[in-house]
C-alpha cells in the first residue's frame, strides 16, 4: 500500500498541493492510520468472519439480530473513530482522501465482508448527506453518523424495481412543515434494521403524488428509524419496520432486509425530483466500495492459497525430483498450481493499483481545482463502472481459483475459501449488476460523450507512453502502446456502428469493460514496473517480485483483450436475429 | 436428445451395425426409455433437490441418515430397474450404450446432482466389477448391484494422498484363503455411508506390504459394509464405519465420508499391483458423468434464467419501447441479457452434443470392431479428460451466469439459482481436479503419443471438412478449418518446446484444454448445423433455432480460443523465472 500510496503515485506531493487536504493529511498521519486499521481489522473483525458465515443474522418479528460478536466489534469500531474517516471535518469527520479511506476498507473487506457493509453504507450516507443535505440535517444526523453512534442505510429497490428505478411505487406526501410522510416497501436493503446502533438514519426514494414519471420524478429523504425530539434525544418510533430478512447465498451476517414505511416522517434531500442524482453520490461511492469488495477477498483467498500450495505435497516436478527427502514435492513445483496462483496475484496487485488510481482522481474531483479537477472528475466518473464490474468480476474469479488450489479441501467449509467465493458473488450483483455498470461505462459514458470521456483516458496513457522511453521499459511500453491502439480503434468502431443500431451497445458492453480493464490495469503496471525498476537496485526482492509479476501479466492475462474484441466486432447481429420463442 | 441421437449421430444405425448391441438395443426401446427417465427424474428426484440442500445429510455416531424422501426415491429407482441401465446383460444388467446411460445422467443432474451421486456412483463401481472382477465376485455382488438391492463407493483418497495416488498408506494383508484384510483411513467418500441400501460395496485401493514404492504397488480390493454368508445373506459386520461427514459448500443432500477399515475382510479385483489401472474403468467412467453433472445444472440454470428474463419488466429497449402498455419491457430486450442467455444456450447445446459424440466413441470402444473400435478408443480416451473439465468449466461458467440474470434474485436461495452454482462447482475439483484432467490430455495423451492421439481428432475433422463442401454450409466449415489448423500448430509448437522443458505441458495445460474443447464444439456445431439445414424446410423452428445458435457460437464463443492460444504461445518462463518465495 505504502509503495501505490507514495512511490507509484506519489501522493504525499498531491495532498501537499491540494489546499483542502495540506493542512490535516500527510505521509505520517496515513501511515499511522493504515497501521491501526489493520490492527483492527487483524485483531477484532477478521476472527468474525467463520461464526458470521455458520450462524448468521437472526430475525425474530421485527428484530434483527446480529452474529456473535458483532455489537462489540462494532462499538470498538466506532470508538475508534473509524466512522468518521472519510467525513467531513465541518461535522467532525477526519476528511481523509479516497485513496486512505480506500485501503480502509480493502482491509474491512479482506477481514470479514458481512461486517464491512454496516460501516460502509454508514460512510456511504454520510457523503451524501454532507453533500446534499441541508444545515440542520447535517448538525442532527450527520454529526451521530460520524461518532458511530447511529449507523444509516439505503433504500432503493422494490419488488418490481431493481435497475430500473423510475418505475417506484414508494409515496412521499408534504405535511405543510417542511417535512413529508414515506410510505411504501423496499427490498434487498442491506444493513435496514440491526441491534449494532440505537437508531438507523434510512436514505429513501420516493416520489410525490404530482412527481412526473420516470427517473425525473424521484426525490430523496432522510427518514430516521427512531424520530429525535426537541432536546435532540430518540423519542417515538417513526413505523419504520424489518418486515422479514433474505436467505442467500453468502454473506449471510448482513442483514437483507425487506423495510416498510407506514407513513414515516422523512426530510428532503436535496432537491425535489432531483434524488436520483443526489442517490449518486452515495451509489457511486458505494461502487467503488463494491469493487474493493472483490479485491479485499480475492487478496485474502491468495493468502490463504499460497500457504497451502507451499504446504502440500503431492506429485514431482516435471524437471526432476526437488524434495527427495519427502514422500512427494510441494504443489508450487506444477505448472498449473503456478499459473493459478500467479493469475491471482498479478489480476489482485493490478486491481489495487487500479483501485488507487482510481481513488486518486476522485480525490483530485473532490479537493482538486481547474484543469486536474475536471480531468479528475472526467476519469472517476469514466472508471467508477470499471471499478465496481471488473474489479468484482476479477475478484470472483480469482477467489474461485483460489478454492480451486485447495482441490476436495476448498469444498469443504473448515478452510473458508469456498465462503469467500459466496461472499463475494453477490458484489458482481448489488449496487447495479455488472452489465449494468457495462452499459453505464459504454452508453452513458463512451457513447454518451460521443467518445470524449474515453480520450481523456486514452490521451493519458499515450502521453505516458511517449514520455517513457527507457530501454529497459520497452518491453511493457510496446504491447501497452498496441492495446490502447486496439482500445481506440474498438471505440470508434463501436461509435459509428451504434449511431446506426443502439443494440451494437448492449451487445458490446461486458465485453469493451472488460477490454478497457485489461487495458487500464496493464497501464498502471507498467507504472509498478518502472519504479520497480528504478528501485531494484536496493536489493529488496520486493521489487523483482513485481517486475516478474508484471511480465506474467503481459504475457498471460493481457491477450485476454483479443478474443473480447474479436466477439465484440461479430457484432449485434447474432444477439438479436433470434426471436424471443426460440431461446 | 433425439435430434442428437438419431438425426445428427445415426446412432440407430450405429446399433444394428453392433452386434453386441443389435439385438437388445433400437430406437423404439431407448425412446421408451428416455421417456420414463425423463418422468421419474422429473416427478421423484427433482422436487427433493431444495429441501436436501436446506436440510442435508445428518451424521450421528456412525449412523448417516439421508435428506427426506432420499430413501423412498431410491427405492423408486431400484424398482424402476434404473441401476441396471448400463450394465453387463449377463449378470441382469440392461446393457444400454453410453449414449442413453448419458443422457439418463443428465436429466438426473439437472434434477438433483446429490441424489444422482448414488446411483452413479454404483454405476461406475459396477462397470469396474464387470470388466475386472472374477466370477465369483460378479455373481455374489453384481447382480445385487444391479437390482439396487445394494450400492457401491469408491475410496480412493486419502488425507495425505488425493490425486498422488502412489503414496496411499491403506494396507492390505494377504489371510491364505484368498481374502485379505484391508487397514485405513481414507477420506472424501462419496456416498461411502448411508441408509438407503442394507449393504455398501467398497472398491478399495491399498498396499500390500511387499509391494512396489508409487503408483505400481497399488492393488483394487472389494470390501463390503456388511458380509455375506454362505446362504449369500447378510451375515456380520466388516468393521466398516464412517468417522465423520463433510460440511460443504453445496451438494449438502450427499454423503462425503470419511471411511475406517478396521482389518475390514477384502477381495481383490483384477491382479495384484495393477489396482490403478482396474480403477481407471471407474474412474474414466466417473469423470464423464462428472462432466454430465455441469451440463445437466447449467440446462436447468438456462431454464429457469429464460423463463425469469421473459417475465421480468425492467428498464426499455435501446430501439423503442416494445411493451408500451406495460411500465417497462421484458429483460428480453436487453443486449447483454440476450448475450448471457446465448453464450449459455450456445454453450450447453454445444455440450450436450459433444458429450453425445464423446460417449459414441466410447460404445465403439466396448462395442465395436477392427479399425472403428481402435480409433473409438483412441477418441475416448483423449476426451475423456476434455469431457471432465470442460463441461465442467463450461457448467459452472453457465449456472454463474444463469444466477447473474436473475440479479438480486439469483443471490437469494428462494429461487435455486445459488444452489446450482454450489452443487455444480465440486465437479471441477472431484474425480481429478480440472488441472489434473489438463495434464492428463496434454501431458499423458497428447504428449505421450508424440502427437499420434490428437492427430487422429484433427484427421476426423478434416475430413469431414473436406467432404462438406456445399455453399450454404462454408459460414460454419471456414471458421472451423481455420480453428483445426490453429490447434494442430499449437499442438506442434507444445510438442517442440516440451521436448527441451517439459514445464511447457504444465503451463500451457488449462489453456490447451480449452482451446480444444472449443474447436471440438465447433465441430460438432458444425454437424449439428448441417442437419438443420437439410432439415428446415419442414418448417419446425426448432431447426432455425439451431442454426441461429450456431451462428452464434461461431461469432461470440469461438474466437475465446485466440487469447488462449497467445497466452499459450508466450511460453512458461513467466511462470518459472519468479521464485516460490516471490509469490
Amino acid at each position: 500500500m505504502s509503495f501505490l500510496l507514495y512511490d507509484v503515485f506519489k501522493n504525499d506531493v498531491l495532498w501537499q498541493n491540494l489546499p483542502k487536504l495540506a493542512e490535516h493529511v500527510d505521509k505520517e498521519t496515513v501511515d499511522a492510520i493504515l497501521q491501526e486499521c489493520s490492527k483492527i481489522a487483524e485483531q477484532q473483525i477478521a476472527p468474525l468472519s467463520r461464526q458470521g458465515d455458520e450462524i448468521g443474522v437472526s430475525f425474530d418479528n421485527g428484530k434483527v439480530t446480529t452474529a456473535p460478536g458483532y455489537k462489540e466489534a462494532f462499538n470498538t469500531y466506532a470508538a475508534g473513530g473509524w466512522s468518521a474517516l472519510g467525513g467531513d471535518v465541518d461535522y467532525g469527520g477526519m476528511g481523509m482522501p479516497k485513496v486512505v479511506t480506500a485501503f480502509h476498507e480493502e482491509m474491512l473487506c479482506s477481514s470479514d465482508i458481512s461486517f464491512s457493509l454496516y460501516p460502509c453504507l454508514s460512510a456511504g450516507a454520510g457523503l451524501t448527506l454532507a453533500k446534499h443535505g441541508s444545515e440542520e440535517l447535517k448538525q442532527r444526523y450527520l454529526t451521530r453518523m460520524y461518532t458511530g453512534e447511529w449507523a444509516a442505510s439505503m433504500c432503493l429497490t422494490e419488488a418490481h424495481a431493481g435497475t430500473d428505478l423510475g418505475i417506484i411505487r414508494t409515496k412521499a406526501i408534504p405535511q405543510g412543515d417542511g417535512s413529508y410522510t414515506i410510505t411504501g416497501s423496499k427490498m434487498f436493503i442491506t444493513a435496514g434494521e440491526h441491534d449494532l446502533t440505537d437508531n438507523i438514519i434510512h436514505l429513501v426514494l420516493a416520489k410525490l403524488p404530482d412527481a412526473p414519471a420516470g427517473p425525473r420524478g424521484i426525490s430523496l429523504f432522510l427518514v430516521p428509524k427512531i424520530k429525535i425530539d426537541d432536546e435532540e434525544a430518540l423519542g417515538k418510533t417513526n413505523h419504520v419496520t424489518c418486515g422479514s430478512i433474505e436467505h442467500k447465498m453468502g454473506i449471510h451476517a448482513s442483514a437483507t432486509c425487506v423495510m416498510n414505511f407506514d407513513e414515516s416522517q422523512g426530510f428532503l434531500v436535496g432537491e425535489l425530483n432531483k434524488g436520483l442524482a443526489c442517490m449518486f453520490t452515495m451509489m457511486n461511492f458505494e461502487r467503488i466500495g463494491v469493487g474493493i469488495q472483490g479485491i479485499g477477498a480475492a487478496v485474502k483467498s491468495y493468502q490463504n492459497a499460497l500457504e497451502y500450495a507451499k504446504d502440500r505435497l503431492q506429485g514431482r516436478s516435471a524437471t526432476g525430483i526437488k524434495s527427495p527427502q519427502k514422500s512427494a514435492d510441494s504443489i508450487m513445483v506444477h505448472g498449473d498450481v503456478r499459473r493459478m496462483l500467479l493469475n491471482m496475484k498479478s489480476m489482485n496487485e493490478g486491481s489495487r493499483a487500479l483501485s488507487t488510481y482510481i481513488a486518486m482522481q476522485l480525490d483530485l474531483a473532490t479537493y482538486g481545482e481547474g484543469e486536474p479537477q475536471i480531468k479528475g472528475e472526467t476519469l472517476a466518473a469514466l472508471m467508477t463502472p470499471l471499478a465496481k464490474a471488473f474489479f468484482t468480476d476479477v475478484g470472483f474469479e480469482n477467489t474461485v481459483t483460489g478454492q480451486q488450489i485447495f482441490g476436495g479441501h476448498g469444498y469443504v467449509r473448515e478452510w473458508g475459501q469456498e465462503q469467500l467465493v459466496r461472499d463475494t458473488r453477490i458484489s458482481q450483483i448489488y449496487e447495479g449488476t455488472n452489465g449494468v455498470q457495462a452499459m453505464d461505462l459504454l452508453a452513458r459514458k463512451v457513447a454518451g460523450s460521443k467518445g470524449a470521456m474515453m480520450q481523456v483516458f486514452i490521451d493519458e496513457v499515450s502521453t505516458y507512453i511517449d514520455e517513457t522511453s527507457s530501454e529497459n521499459m520497452q518491453e511493457f511500453i510496446l504491447p501497452l502502446k498496441q492495446s490502447i491502439a486496439d482500445l481506440y480503434e474498438l471505440t470508434q468502431e463501436i461509435l459509428i456502428k451504434s449511431s446506426v443500431n443502439p443494440n451494437e451497445l448492449g451487445s458490446a458492453a461486458n465485453d469493451y469493460l472488460h477490454v478497457f480493464g485489461y487495458t487500464a490495469m496493464a497501464f498502471v503496471w507498467a507504472k509498478m514496473v518502472e519504479v520497480s525498476l528504478e528501485k531494484q537496485q536496493s536489493g529488496d526482492s520486493f521489487y523483482l517480485s513485481k517486475i516478474q509479476t508484471a511480465r506474467y501479466y503481459f504475457a498471460r492475462m493481457l491477450p485476454r483483450t483479443q478474443s473480447l474484441i474479436l466477439a465484440i466486432k461479430a457484432g449485434s447481429q447474432s444477439l438479436f436475429d433470434i426471436e424471443d420463442e426460440l431461446f
